[in-house]
């Protein structure tokens, strides 16, 4: 403790998940005042066909986006 | 917000993530008494032989249904 | 399982946290095609000071609209 | 979406979940090329005697601490 | 990591909630062969009015019980 | 409910997370004075290129203990 779970889309490197943890874990455990040790993060990488925003799939807003509608 | 996070099974097709993103948003949006606009879902697909139920996987659960004993 | 867990604001009355519970089962029920009995419902309700969004907090954020800034 | 829990200990002011929000939204939001607008931020405030450690409670590691044993 | 969060009713003793992360917490190390140490436990309790099973709300499937019908 | 969530690493075969399950219903069952039926596990297996400890994807604290450094 702490746990900090991050929900977003699929990420693209490794390295992009790297900087991810460590300025995630950087920003908790200043404002706690902890050592940054004992501070974990999980990353949750979710399809855009298994995500919802205002009633419709993640997807189905890209795709309308890509084929300009 | 709000945010809702459905854990069950792997879904069969992307039109059923479609429906279940439009009615667990719609049911939340009426209760709330919010535009929908603000709410956000999120699908997880779990394995069988990730889940238990009363103290056992779900995957043995439907092994020995199949095996009709 | 299936598990649905809604993260929102505090709710006003018992009977709006029923009707969230039946609504939101009733639309998983339907669409994974299963009996209601099995599904699970947890509602967390988050203080405005607990909640952040685009930065903010949503305490802020309702402070700031009440006062007409 | 993106969507970032962070569960850890009762925070003492409104003004560092504040910052909280802020530095995590930020991180978050650069580290995935998003505008901040869109990231949302939940604080879970945990008791220490509802979570453990190494099989213990917190707030039996603090009691013990404290009493310089 | 490993991190175990278990949702259920509010405890009744500090001492509940003590053996409840001891077993976890063994439980786990156990099957991963992991030392103790590095896992986690979060208690999240739920008031029975928070909680749907079956698309009904505990508190009232309690009430229900205790009114004898 | 109650509702077990584990999140760890990949686990090596079915019959880890068997006993896994089966060891933690069995913990929560008997710390609650439940019976076992109503009580679900999930299992989250997460990449170690996906969680952070201390600031440092798990997947570098690997890489850097088997080269030796």
């Amino acid at each position: 403790m702490p746990f900090i779970v991050i929900d977003g889309p699929p990420m693209k490197t490794v390295d992009q998940k790297r900087r991810m943890v460590e300025k995630l874990t950087e920003a908790a455990a200043e404002v706690y005042g902890y050592d940054r040790k004992i501070i974990h993060v999980i990353i949750r990488e979710n399809e855009p066909a298994n995500v919802g925003a205002g009633g419709r799939l993640i997807a189905d807003i890209h795709a309308e986006r890509e084929s300009g509608s």
